[in-house]
């Protein structure tokens, strides 16, 4: 539901319409509402608004182990409304947003610049406009933050709570078809010395967000990315241009990117020292990780949902993974006894959410349901005994951590009750 | 750019931010809002929106055949502005809007019914759960008004203007994701009976805008929509639900869908009879036509753009056809002497637009830059003059005339100034 729009009609009725709208009008929109009646200014918008019986809204994740106490509840992020999705892309205006502290920019994109340098014989700046001219590419890919679909993710126990919903489960990961420059053009431009090894990314945010990121990667598939989805990159989401640096840890994707030094091994920046390294089982850290594994998700029927009555329905879901495109995805009714090939709608995309969908007749008994994709490595997405199982630990542990990690890319299991109502089955 | 902003921020700052936004707010924005600190409730939209330095908007298009005398300008629609645009999606936010008189419904999806009946044996009512419960597609598709690039589509001679910007020249086209239930299998379920040979399909808006449509096409890739670049289709693309006839003139994809009745005839409702027959060079008119023809144009540099330097640029635009996918697209910068291929970015999908890019060094010079689309059944998109031509007719005439068709898909072309000006060149 849009809070503003019964306002802005009760406004606009009272009479003082076009004196209202011209308030921090442009030039254009000036000469539209001298010229046309004001109620259909009103009613055909120069910038369109989704219906306000839709309700579908990010949410806030508040109890989260980066607030410093309980008396200051911090937003850690919004999530993605998951459960209401269709398709692969993401509405910009509900992708997910993770703020580690620092709030999104209002920056002018006239006096923004992406500075390039150190280990490079060419230093470069260069603005929107010179980013602009040069050669672009438009791919879709997801970004994801690493902590989603984990109990540190959301930090806390709602992970695991029956009532959590896809939005509270798998909410940091969204897709949208960005358009930018291949950072590997970039940085032929600069040339790369012999020795430089990795980047520095940085952001203009107020903490300086930065990132320590191998110059293979770089060099790869690596775009700096000024449009999302056909328009100007939001600012949420790091406009003028971020990073994107596809299939890998939402972290890396450097928004309101400013700078960006070729270095000769990885700086210890905050993310890298503080809150990055990831907690073993056998009580020891790794520092660098950075691929999200296969993962996949029921989004319809899942958590929160309410069957009516027995009878046919389609499930559906999202699959993706940071290695590449996905090659299946198989759906479970029975808690995984048996197993169906779900259809996979196109595009398939590399490093992109893949829409899946299967039809499914309910007997109005208790069902579990789950998803399981492959990708086109080969690599299969694992049960939560299976995770476990290799990190020589028990699902307990899982259940029960504050544990951040891309490895957490476990099958999500949604229980249908006999009552028609559907909910999450990690407890 | 937002003409709420600036406004909304004031407000916040004067300190009763916290009651503004509870006004309208439903009950989990209220609990977040009483969870978390005012300021940050601010900055981390549950709805995002774009950066407010971002100023493109879509425009009406006021003087056009429709408007019933001088006194009254009416909007005939809105249009994309396509001179903004990047990648193959178009924001819903910015996808263009056509108005024959009727207005966007504020339908209540919990009231809305699409009845399916006629010629079928078990005529049926959705609602709109009961169609998210069918097996679904996910397709990008564009939908163009078939009056788009015609100088009859935006009613007059700014078509012809060298002012115009593509969004005046071509911005009645926009390329969304639709999901939605293919229409054949709704047929399926109702049970066409023999003779049942056209629908037609109504819309729930005042006029009630209904348009005859042969069954092949119903039981081909039409669908119903609910869906569109993943939230629910718009309010002003038909929310709750509309029709999609991919490739096929946009008076087809009939919005707020609520009926389809199978008959045995096309009806020659107000659209067949009033406003679509097209007048021929010849004097005579055509009633049914459908499918719109390979058409391309650059959206970068084009009307209304200024190039600061010589040297190198990007030269991008969009190419799609109602006759399948796009193979090909060559551009020219020396008003058609020479060709070169450009490239076309993933995902290339069937009657949608393709997003085409081409390096182009300039040396300052005047300039004339087209662009040429194939499509994958080989159709060659034409020059005006070959249109012309194949009508039997000038140049003369697509200029002066208000003719609205689908087959006037003619290369548009570019002039690059000395001074770096772009102007529209059809004058």
């Amino acid at each position: 539901m849009n809070p503003k729009k019964p306002g802005r009609r009760q406004f606009l009725k009272s009479g003082a319409a076009l004196a209202g709208l011209a308030v921090g009008a442009t030039a254009v929109e000036k000469s539209i509402a001298a010229d046309v009646p004001e109620q259909r200014v009103d009613v055909l918008h120069k910038v369109g608004e989704r219906s306000h019986f839709v309700d579908s809204i990010r949410r806030g994740s508040i109890n989260n182990p980066e607030r410093r106490s309980p008396d200051e509840p911090r937003v850690f992020g919004l999530t993605t409304p998951l459960q209401d999705s269709a398709g692969m892309v993401t509405p910009a205006s509900l992708h997910y947003v993770i703020s580690h502290g620092y709030e999104p920019r209002d920056i002018n994109p006239k006096e923004h610049r992406l500075l390039i340098h150190g280990m490079v014989d060419r230093p470069m700046t260069l603005s929107l406009e010179d980013l602009q001219r040069l050669p672009s590419v438009s791919r879709f890919h997801f970004i994801e933050c690493h902590g989603n679909s984990t109990a540190g993710g959301l930090g806390g126990s709602y992970r695991v709570s029956p009532d959590a919903t896809a939005q509270d489960t798998h909410g940091f990961t969204s897709c949208s078809q960005w358009t930018g420059v291949l950072l590997s053009l970039l940085l032929e431009q600069a040339g790369v010395q012999k020795g430089g090894t990795w980047i520095i990314a940085e952001g203009a945010d107020d903490y300086k967000h930065s990132k320590s990121i191998p110059i293979g990667k770089a060099l790869d598939d690596a775009l700096v990315a000024y449009a999302q989805n056909g328009e100007p990159v939001r600012p949420e989401q790091g406009y003028p241009m971020r990073l994107v640096t596809p299939g890998w840890q939402g972290i890396n994707n450097v928004k309101w990117l400013h700078r960006i030094e070729v270095v000769d091994e990885p700086y210890m920046g905050m993310m890298e020292v503080t809150r990055y390294p990831r907690l073993m089982p056998d009580g020891k850290s790794r520092w660098f990780e950075f691929e999200m594994g296969p993962k996949s998700v029921i989004t319809r029927p899942s958590g929160g949902h309410h069957l009516l009555t027995p009878g046919f329905y389609e499930i559906t879901g999202l699959a993706w993974s940071g290695g590449g495109s996905i090659r299946r995805v198989e759906v479970s009714t029975d808690n995984g006894r048996s197993w169906k090939d779900a259809q996979l709608q196109d595009p398939i995309a590399r490093k992109a959410h893949t829409r899946f969908t299967i039809p499914w007749n309910w007997n109005g008994e208790e069902a579990m349901l789950l998803s399981r994709c492959t990708d086109d490595q080969g690599v299969v997405q694992p049960s939560l005994a299976e995770v476990a199982k290799i990190w020589g630990t028990d699902v307990d542990f899982f259940r029960n951590s504050t544990l951040i990690t891309s490895d957490l890319n476990a099958i999500q299991p949604w229980k249908v009750n006999r009552d028609g109502s559907v909910k999450n089955a990690i407890y």
